[in-house]
């Protein structure tokens, strides 16, 4: 099964750090795959495979052009898509079928400075993670959190070259570097 | 019961984005107060603000200057403090006490560039929200919205100018304004 996540409408000045936390997110909390749309970026996807060769795993960051063509090829194939949003079924309401449908492949959008209306209808959900106004890095890992269950968050890379030792009170990392 | 959010080490120019989104994940995950230490940026207050006019209830943000003092005086007053790092105990092993003691006031502590040395040993709890890196912003909304068993998503503000009437597809609101 893919997780993907899909960033619209990315700016390289005003974005660049959101942007890269939503990549982190995606990694750490079970996303399979991420892209982003707007302006292409390359300290994106070198933040994020700088992240991957560090602490393991092969997630990677990609640009896509145009992401409307992207998402209807994607329900072309059958891949099911949620769009997070402060306008939609607060997430209580839909998890639980969302979650009977994650077998086949999703993909999760999240939105930049202004989001297309065609996005409100491509979208099979429309999910609010609350109606308040936060942050679209809140709403995709609270998302991500729950429909994993919170296992992705205990994920280990068998190839990370360093790791975390969790300490009460302190810092400690085991380094696999040769 | 006192939620408060302390986010450590504010940089005017690199951090503005993440801090009011820090804030704003704070306001819609349930937390009480927010503060931020290190460069005082009044555009982060003047964001939150804004927010909260527009959509009710009373959250604000507001600078400390001293973050250390601060944190020994909570303490002083029998507050928990539970700094959220990528270090710590995953949040899986620590949730159940944490609620136990959720009767009192908690400081909610998430870092900055550098978290000080003292950090780990002043909190309470050292909680991770999963080992991998990722983003403070996520940290911060996964671990409120566990604590507070996703209830704050479903916070209404009765003095609220603008809000949601959830959709399946498409962007509604309700205006409140006289």
């Amino acid at each position: 099964m893919t997780l993907a996540v899909l960033r619209l409408s990315h700016r390289i000045i005003r974005d660049k750090r959101t942007t890269t936390h939503l990549a982190l997110a995606a990694r750490a909390f079970g996303a399979t795959d991420f892209y982003y749309s707007g302006e292409h970026d390359s300290s994106v996807e070198e933040s994020v495979a700088d992240v991957s060769k560090e602490w393991g795993g092969s997630f990677f960051a990609r640009f896509i052009e145009n992401p409307s063509s992207f998402i209807t090829k994607w329900k072309q194939k059958d891949g099911g898509v949620i769009h997070l949003t402060m306008f939609g079924i607060e997430l209580s309401e839909q998890i639980k079928s969302i979650k009977e449908e994650l077998k086949k492949d999703f993909l999760v959008v999240v939105g930049g400075a202004k989001v297309p209306g065609f996005m409100y209808q491509l979208a099979d959900y429309n999910t609010a993670i609350g109606h308040q106004p936060h942050s679209e890095v809140a709403a995709l890992a609270v998302f991500l959190d729950h429909i994993t269950d919170g296992k992705a968050r205990k994920i280990k890379h068998p190839d990370a070259k360093t790791e975390i030792i969790p300490t009460e009170h302190g810092k400690r990392t085991k380094n696999h570097q040769k």
